[in-house]
């Protein structure tokens, strides 16, 4: 997507350690017109109509979300990161590895709002190691819904995340992807 | 707000500790029009036009802000949580009590994206004792912009936060103010 990989020339920050820094407009500051924009372009890759419910993982995915759910007038579901291992019932679950944070994290939803019914997009905002999603594809598969697709606005290709989950079956979008990062010069994946 | 109103009464949970459950339309699954119909009715309460930010806190107030931030073309910044003391340079920040988590909770905005320029709405889900919207609002204070008003879908009228903000001299705007809640009867305030 030529919007967003401009976007991300033109303000994204390159930091030591391979991060690239695009909070001005993704996931601390939001521009919600091109959350928009997104939006438009995910509804390009997937069958919107066979979608019942779209599926995030707290925290910065929930904005990129709420604005793809709206725009379909679908509904979507925000699954929680637990910060114990202290967890009541009637939760679907996933254990993923948090690279941010160092350390192991749980994913939750409750099974009252996620059931073999749906069909599910998964959106997310950013996939480096996938961990996320991969968590959200498997609290789909313990709920039995089907699973029609993951759309991600970026990608950091050159950490493997994304190809596993492709490796994997997993119909994964994502609209821009980086395959290298260094200041003054990030690299998209040919499409 | 009617619409909001029916949809708590109809759907929301009691639960012991006066704890009112409303996961299944505002912050675990989400209703995306409903949202929508939200943003319309803030947009009445507020003068859109010269707001040029919209600031909410992570997580369960991202949905909520994104469709407001969305539904009026405005860009949206959500405070990130801060789990350590140990915190980098170049952020506005203020401690608040997390009465969900019982314990002390820092909330971040970078100096980058909020400035003196800014007339800010702030949004939220919900408002109980008040802690989240008057962290906000002192980083709203700390960047030395405008704090136009707040917005809050839910709030416990019950629990005092709202008023206590009201007394302050913020112009928080309610769409639902529940004075109590036990099963199968919620009241609310009336206006």
């Amino acid at each position: 997507m030529q919007e967003l990989k401009n976007r991300i020339v033109r303000e994204g920050k390159v930091l030591p350690g391979n991060i690239i820094k695009v909070d001005g407009f993704l996931n601390h500051r939001v521009d919600t017109d091109l959350m928009d924009h997104i939006a438009e372009e995910f509804g390009r890759h997937f069958n919107m109509d066979e979608v019942t419910v779209i599926l995030t993982a707290e925290a910065s995915g929930i904005a990129l979300s709420a604005v793809v759910a709206r725009h379909f007038h679908k509904p979507m579901i925000f699954a929680k990161k637990a910060k114990s291992d202290n967890i009541e019932g009637g939760l679907y679950r996933s254990d993923i590895y948090s690279y941010t944070y160092k350390k192991k994290v749980t994913l939750l939803v409750s099974k009252e709002w996620l059931s073999a019914d749906d069909n599910v997009l998964i959106i997310d905002d950013f996939t480096a190691n996938g961990e996320a999603v991969r968590g959200l594809c498997e609290i789909v598969e313990k709920a039995g819904a089907v699973l029609l697709g993951v759309g991600c606005a970026v990608e950091k290709g050159f950490q493997g995340g994304g190809d596993r989950l492709r490796a994997a079956g997993v119909n994964l979008k994502s609209l821009a992807i980086i395959e290298s990062a260094e200041p003054g010069n990030i690299v998209f994946r040919e499409e």
